[in-house]
């Protein structure tokens, strides 16, 4: 009985993982279409989307049917809880990336920024993409080190965020009002998939610590 | 132990009708300094998130006791893990009302909402306000009816978002870069702080009736 247990406890843990994987691949590809306007890629990533949402429901399902049979206690049991929380982190993660290729396909064949901005979203995609890599890493070494890389890409990220806002504000902005939506927006995107990541990498370190804020996690 | 197992459910239930009043009164007073540039009144709405923010905290803890020590099963443990999903849509709806309290205190004593639209984002907020109260009924009722309700407005929030929207493409849109961001944001933070409603509405619905997905609760 015991063995079963932790061999479906390890299960959760690798579709936490597949999840994970298939995140960054949806954004990769997402932030590809949207920066080079290729609109069959935006489509592969907005139907991949539905892969995404089905497993983060099955890992549900799982988790809920060994809180039902197993009735875990101690950290066991925040594993589970934390799973529940992770994959909802992850399948908003995916969700993003899909609003990201929504609108590569919105604007197809143009670019969706406008090119001065472009070197700045490339290095917002560098940062998300890096925290969603290490976020894959985290999850199968549960090495806090990498948690800490991912809170740094953040910090990177949220500061790309705020630059973007005062390029719109500046009075030399000359971007339409439609652009301007799109870059506004898709900063948003960038900095919640972020965030999200965050969140997953502060879950990890809890469960490995217990310590839900640690001095090197700080709350974003 | 079975006496003391129902109230303690009952506790989680009663915590998320709080939850759901704190989000409602919250989201009234942000949209009301939104729209009259109060910015004492955005300041409340502010030190105000931090109550939800505990108070989701505590209603997690006490779910995770619960799954610890009674080792629910059936619909007694579907409603606890609900539970800890819902609380989350709410805490999410707080943090929409915050970010729209922040928006109003950062333009003050302008308004965000340029004139012409100021209409628009009165019937933004009370729709969105109808379904933060509903909730509430619901959460305390689970009166599938009054899930609908909430669905038909969220209907309502989505095309005034696409108004939005429409407005900002159309050609006669003159204002600031500025203003065009904050709508667009604004907008959004409407739209989703409906969304989460819905979620928690078709949760709710799960609960009772067991089916996820009704003919009458499509999903958003």
């Amino acid at each position: 009985m015991r063995k079963v247990f932790q061999e479906e406890l390890a299960q959760v843990g690798e579709q936490l993982v597949e999840i994970s994987k298939l995140v960054s691949e949806a954004f990769e590809k997402a932030t590809t279409a949207f920066e080079g306007a290729d609109i069959d890629l935006a489509e592969d990533v907005i139907a991949a989307d539905a892969r995404i949402d089905f497993l983060q429901n099955s890992l549900d399902e799982r988790a809920i049917d060994i809180l039902a049979l197993q009735g875990p206690v101690a950290s066991d049991l925040r594993m589970i809880v934390g799973s529940l929380r992770m994959s909802a982190s992850l399948e908003r993660m995916g969700d993003l990336a899909r609003h990201l290729a929504q609108l590569a396909r919105l604007r197809y064949p143009a670019n969706v920024i406008p090119q001065p901005l472009q070197e700045t979203f490339k290095n917002f995609a560098k940062y998300d993409l890096e925290i969603a890599e290490k976020l894959t890493v985290l999850l199968e070494t549960r090495d806090l080190e990498v948690a800490r890389d991912i809170l740094k890409a953040n910090t990177a990220v949220n500061d790309l965020h705020l630059s973007i806002f005062k390029s719109i504000a500046r009075s030399d902005w000359t971007e339409s009002a439609a652009t301007t939506v799109d870059v506004a927006l898709a900063s948003r995107y960038f900095e919640r998939f972020a965030d999200h990541g965050v969140s997953v990498a502060q879950k990890v370190t809890y469960l490995v610590t217990g310590a839900w804020h640690p001095t090197s996690i700080e709350h974003s």
